[in-house]
């Protein structure tokens, strides 16, 4: 894509109503825009981010069985009396109707698995926009108001069934978070099984440094916890700790019977699977910056390429990278160089490639990597080979 | 896709509280399920021909230029005061919040393009789910109280600039519709310019026999005008008209400085061009359809291939024809032949494909078109270049 034609543009100063790395790196860079309090556009650059997430857990979740449906936003009240759950206050209502928004979907797949499944087990996913009222929301894309989740389902006819694929469903997480560039900083965390259950859920904590939550980590034998059950000595002994900022990127329940049971199907026990698509936009975002910019990671960033040129016409070599169907922004924009350079370590595209009118007098480019310092010259015709052994 | 592993069935009778042939067809095939009135889910087969339109508009999009975002749906009631439409009743309101949600976009996306074009023309678009205030939903989902619509927005510096523009999105809208198998159906039909308008608009409305909109096509020069615009006499000197019902599958509409002005970007003229995901997916349906069930057209349907195993394991043909990447649903039910015929019209698939015990006799398969009566038989070995063939 030509740099001079995507409508967005960067922005120098920090938006004063945002604290958050995130928001205030997004937003700068023209990846996403900010409507109001934990509302957000996300624009050209920031929906490419979303769809190469997408992308990576859909693959994830289909591996395991998964079957991807789109539920809808507005709920009927009824559905969420059965549950007791109309009350809860995070649920927006609609105004003079008996309709809600969706903040989680267990009061509407259970019926809809019910009327429909002949055979267990079955696991359903959608990927779809959630709304939740937060009243003060201070972190950016991590907590909006509106935001993308992946939630998935299981429904099994025992707890062992249920037990073997929620381990399948650790996996599959670490695996998001592996393509992500995440899973060294994520923990699996212990944490309490929520209002309605007396056994665990797990969290995926990813350490951060301004991250909302506290974790704990034995320093023994690693295993993670989160505040509601840190008891300050690990089941292995030890009772020495690190206590981490992190950010909460997934959440995963043992439901038991209490959704099947109230929806009259009482052989039937339930897991839930959440993963926040642009929370993990966010923590990405979080985790990798610097005081320059972003700096995606490979499987995530908006495009491969940030071909850059400086008082040459780089064209040529654009036209041969999209050929090899290679994804570049091309800057072709009139500006200086210091602009150039400074978007382009903003936006952080992890490989910038520079032809100038130094390099051509070589037939080389310039080549470095967003995040390291280290620049290469590379001959122009050897430079299709060099990207592709990079990705 | 294993069809045992589906986690949906058909449904034998019409659902009773559905009155149009799309939501009773898609209903028991399998592809929504109703959840409220106007609101479905979208199943897996459902999904799949979504993700088809999907594709086919955003392709189309991008060729005139389109850039995507995903703009919120929850909208703030100060952006809609500034164009006196928060009072629209459409528009749903949260209760206790001023906030509401979006049933089109001019309010959020005019601001947003002020702030970062910096050049003109722009084009902007976003596949979202839209939230409509339908009093009484009867048209299955070709009217719902939340459904999914591409919306594009143009930004010009001169009314001619914005003509050009809005010619180039009509062919657009034309090919998309091609690509649904709608075009020979569809009429670009001239339409009043709506509330703030004194000019014209148009509408793409598709002939069928239970379209909720009535159009006039002139038998002389085969203009068409909806009720509001139409005069009884065509530019073309005819009286002669013939009215047929149908449904609307897309709008245009220049909107001149409307907006635009009303957001302190005076010199800019605007287009809005609207098409609507789900309402295209019933209105395929309506127009291909018989007494047996639905009849895809070939870019839309959610697999090529129904292969049918009759007392026979058909999991070799299967495979083979996943290697090839023709995307299949596999029958391996154990049903009887009746029900698994039954199920494979009612679901519509182009390409029926039969292994029995008679057809392996002849190292053969029956091959049968949705929609055509003539059987054929086929060597196996010669099947993935006749699929191939076919698509």
């Amino acid at each position: 894509m030509k740099q001079a034609e995507l409508f967005t543009k960067t922005i120098k100063e920090n938006p004063k109503d945002e604290k958050s790395i995130n928001a205030q790196l997004l937003i700068r860079a023209g990846f996403v825009d900010k409507l109001g309090a934990g509302i957000y556009s996300y624009l050209p650059l920031g929906l490419m981010v979303i769809e190469n997430i997408k992308k990576i857990v859909r693959e994830e979740m289909n591996k395991i069985g998964g079957q991807e449906v789109l539920m809808p936003s507005l709920h009927p009240k009824e559905s969420w009396e059965i549950t007791g759950r109309w009350k809860v206050e995070e649920m927006y209502k609609i105004k003079d109707e008996n309709l809600g928004l969706g903040w989680t979907h267990e009061e509407i797949v259970t019926p809809l698995v019910k009327k429909h499944a002949t055979s267990f087990p079955k696991y359903i996913y959608q990927i779809q926009t959630k709304f939740r009222n937060e009243p003060r929301p201070k972190s950016g894309i991590l907590r909006g108001r509106e935001f993308l989740m992946k939630d998935l389902y299981s429904f099994h006819l025992s707890e062992d069934d249920l037990n073997d694929y929620y381990e399948k469903v650790k996996e599959a997480y670490f695996r998001v978070y592996e393509r992500c560039g995440l899973k060294e900083k994520t923990f699996l965390t212990l944490a309490s099984g929520g209002e309605f259950s007396s056994s665990f859920s797990h969290e995926f904590q990813t350490i951060t440094k301004s991250g909302e939550d506290d974790i704990y980590i034995c320093k023994n034998c690693g295993a993670s916890f989160n505040e509601e059950v840190f008891e300050s000595k690990c089941n292995c002994g030890s009772v020495d700790f690190e206590k981490k900022k992190s950010i909460e990127v997934g959440n995963i329940f043992k439901l038991g019977n209490r959704y099947s049971k109230l929806f009259s199907m009482e052989n039937i026990v339930m897991g839930c699977y959440g993963l926040g698509i642009t929370r993990v936009m966010g923590a990405i975002v979080e985790v990798f910056n610097d005081e320059k910019g972003i700096i995606w990671p490979k499987e995530i960033a908006p495009f491969q390429v940030h071909l850059l040129e400086l008082d040459v016409d780089a064209s040529g070599i654009y036209n041969d990278l999209q050929k090899e169907k290679i994804k570049v922004l091309y800057d072709n924009r009139e500006k200086s160089a210091g602009e150039k350079l400074g978007d382009c370590d903003l936006i952080g595209i992890p490989l910038r490639i520079i032809l100038s009118k130094k390099t051509i007098e070589k037939n080389c480019v310039e080549v470095k990597k967003r995040g390291v310092d280290k620049i290469e010259l590379i001959e122009i015709k050897k430079l299709i080979d060099f990207i592709k052994n990079e990705f």
